[in-house]
C-alpha cells in the first residue's frame, strides 16, 4: 500500500464497497448518516465489522473545526473494536472471525526514525490518522469508526482478547494507550508519586494504569462530586483542586504528573507540585496556549511535556495488559442517533468516564 | 552559621565593620552610594575583598522589583571575585591573599534531598541567596556584590585559577553557571545538535560551552549584525530567527535547545525545532508567563523545562573546567558610577556581553 499522500492512480485503485456511517458535512452540521465507500481487501488488508466505536474528545473538536484542520465530510471515530469479516491474500495475523481493534493510525512512512523505533505517533512525515487525514489509498479524508465497516492494513490491525467486555475495551484504542504510554514512559511505578489531573475519559484510566503499575496515585478533580469514584477508580487520594490548601500539601511532592484536561486551566498550579526533575506531561490538547510562568519551571528544574497516544506495538502491550489485569473502560452505551447529545452531555464533563456506541444500532 | 531566617540572639550577633556599596532603595530609584554593614568573620566565614562584579540582568530586575520579590535597601551583584582578606578560625581551603569568587548563594539548609545531592539551588527550604534575600546571621536583606567586600561561609565560596583574566571570570558565576548546568544535564555533547537562543549574557557563554562540550552549536539571534560575532565565538550556524525559512529548515531537528532570553518571545517557536524526545530549557525568566501550544509539546513528545543556576559542587567544576579550557566571558568594564547608564544599554542589549564593574571605582 502506498503511505504517499497522492491517491494510487486510477487503474491500482481498489474497487469500493458502499458502508453505512455518520458524518458532519461542515463545522456546524450535526452528525448525520452518510454513505461511504470502503475499499475492498489490499492483499495487506482486513477488512472488520465494526461493533463498538468510543467517543473521544478528539472527536468532537474535530466536527466542530476546533483544531482548525478539519476536511468535511468528517466520519469520526478511532476507538474501534470490531470482528474481522474478510482478509487480504498476504494477511497473515488476522482470520475471518477474529476480533480485532483499529486505533488512532493506520498508516505511517515506515522509513523515518520513529517509525522504525515503533513510534509511529510521532512519524517525521505525517502518520495518516484513522479519521480526518488524507487516505493515501482512495484520496480524500479518511474517515473513522462511527460506521458499519473499515478496512485497514494488518501492520495497524490490533488482536483484543476474547477475556475482556468488547464494549468497554473499544476507549483503550485512544484513552487507554494515550494515559498507558506517557506512564510508561515517565517510569510511574512503585516508589513513585503520580498525579493524575482531570477525571474523564483519559484520566479515569489514567488512575486505572498508574495503580495497576505500583505508584501511589493521587487524583486531581474540580468536582467535589467524583471523590469516591475517584477512589474506587484506584486512587489513593483524590484533592478536588478548588481547594488551595488541599492543593498547598502537594507542594513539590510529585514524580510525575499526568494532565488529562483538555479545557483551559492553569497549568501553573500543577507545575507547582512537582518535586526536584518531576515532569507534567499533557495528554489533553487544550484549544488556547497554556500560560507558563518561567518560575514554574526554573525552581526546579521541572519539565512540562507532551505526549500524543503510543506506536502500534504499545498499543498491543497496552490490550495485552488490559486482558491480563482485566482493565477496561467504565462506559456508557448509546446508540448512534444519540450521538449529538451525547457530544453535549460530553462538554457539561456528564459521562462516566465514556460514551461507547453500540454499532448495531446503525443497521437499525 | 544558622540557616534560619531569623537573625541570631542579640548576644550571638556578631560585630561588624562599615563597607561601602552602592544600592538602590526603592523601585524606582536609581543605584547610589551606601553604607552597608559587613560581618566580622565567623569560624567559617571568608572576608573577600571585591575586585570585580559582574552585571546581571536579574540585578536589573530586582532593582525595579519586577519579580515582585524585592527588599529595600537591593545592594545588588552575584558575579563576585576578589581576593580573601580574612578568614575564620576553622576556615580550611582559603588562605588570606587566595582569589576567590561568591555566586548567587550564600547557604541553604544543608539537610534536604536537594542539598544532599549537591543542587543547593534547589534546597526545599530555599536557599540563602546573595542579595535580597532574608540574612540569616545579621537579619534584614542580603547584600550583594555592589560593594568593597563581602563575608561569605567558606562552604559556599569558590577557588578561582589565577590562569584566568579575573574581570572576565565574573560572570562565570551566574551567566556561566547558569548554561554550563543544563548544558551538562541534558548531554549536550558529541553529535547533538544543540540550539542556543539569544545571544547576550548567558547566551554567549551557552555558545561558548556548547562548543567546547563537542556539540553542533546553532545560534538563534533576533540581530543580524550578531551573526559574525556568534560564529566567533563558537556557534557553527546563526540562525536569524526573524526569517521564517531559515527557521523552518531547522524543525523537529534539535536534540537541546537552551533558551537564555529574559524578553516576551514565542517559545512555540522554538518548541517547534526540537526533534522527538528534545528538550527546551529556559534559563532567562521572562516577567510574563509564556504561552505554550499543547500541541508543540504532544506531537513529538517534547519538554519544556527550566533551569536555575548551579549548585556549588558543579559550580567549583565549571570555574575548573573554564580554567582548564581557557574560557571566560566577553566582557565591558564600567565604574560603579556608570552602573545605572549600564542598565539600561543592557536594556537595549547594548552590550557584548556582559558589563562588569571594576570595584576599584568604589574607591576613587
Amino acid at each position: 500500500m502506498s503511505t504517499a499522500s497522492a491517491p494510487l492512480s486510477q487503474s491500482a485503485r481498489p474497487s469500493v464497497r458502499a458502508a453505512r456511517a455518520w458524518a458532519a458535512q461542515s463545522a456546524t452540521s450535526p452528525l448525520a448518516p452518510f454513505s461511504i465507500d470502503r475499499r475492498e481487501p489490499l492483499p495487506d488488508d482486513v477488512v472488520i465489522e465494526i461493533l463498538y466505536c468510543g467517543v473521544c474528545h478528539s472527536d468532537l473538536h474535530q466536527v466542530r473545526d476546533e483544531w482548525h484542520s478539519s476536511m468535511y465530510p468528517i466520519v469520526p471515530g478511532h476507538e474501534i473494536v470490531g470482528r474481522v469479516t474478510r482478509v487480504g491474500t498476504h494477511v497473515t495475523k488476522f482470520r475471518e472471525g477474529d476480533l480485532a481493534a483499529v486505533g488512532c493510525m493506520v498508516a505511517s512512512c515506515q522509513r523515518c526514525a520513529p517509525c522504525a523505533a515503533g513510534l509511529e505517533q510521532y512519524c517525521t512525515n505525517g502518520s495518516t490518522l484513522t479519521y480526518n487525514g488524507p487516505d493515501p489509498v482512495l484520496g480524500g479524508p479518511t474517515l473513522g469508526g462511527y460506521s458499519e465497516s473499515i478496512t485497514v492494513k494488518e501492520s495497524f490491525t490490533l488482536k483484543v482478547s476474547d477475556r475482556l467486555d468488547l464494549a468497554a475495551t473499544a476507549p483503550l484504542l485512544c484513552a487507554g494507550i494515550t494515559t498507558y504510554s506517557p506512564l510508561r514512559h515517565w517510569n510511574a511505578g512503585p516508589g513513585k508519586k503520580v498525579g493524575i489531573v482531570g477525571l474523564g475519559g483519559l484520566g479515569h484510566m489514567g488512575v486505572k494504569f498508574a495503580r495497576a503499575f505500583g505508584a501511589h496515585v493521587v487524583l486531581f478533580t474540580t468536582s467535589a462530586a467524583k471523590v469516591e469514584d475517584g477512589l474506587r477508580l484506584g486512587a489513593h487520594e483524590v484533592v478536588v483542586s478548588k481547594d488551595d490548601d488541599a492543593m498547598n500539601k502537594h507542594t513539590s511532592s510529585f514524580d510525575f504528573i499526568l494532565d488529562a484536561v483538555s479545557a483551559d486551566h492553569d497549568i501553573n498550579a500543577y507545575l507547582a507540585l512537582l518535586k526536584l526533575d518531576g515532569t507534567l506531561t499533557l495528554v489533553g490538547a487544550p484549544e488556547r496556549p497554556l500560560p507558563v510562568s518561567a518560575f514554574s519551571l526554573l525552581t526546579g528544574r521541572r519539565r512540562f511535556a507532551g505526549s500524543g497516544i503510543g506506536g502500534i506495538k504499545e498499543t498491543q502491550e497496552m490490550l495485552d495488559f488490559c486482558a491480563e489485569h482485566g482493565i477496561v473502560s467504565d462506559i456508557e452505551m448509546i446508540r448512534i442517533d444519540e450521538i449529538n447529545d451525547a457530544y453535549e452531555r460530553m462538554l457539561r464533563g456528564d459521562v462516566r468516564y465514556r460514551f461507547v456506541i453500540d454499532m448495531a444500532s446503525l443497521k437499525a
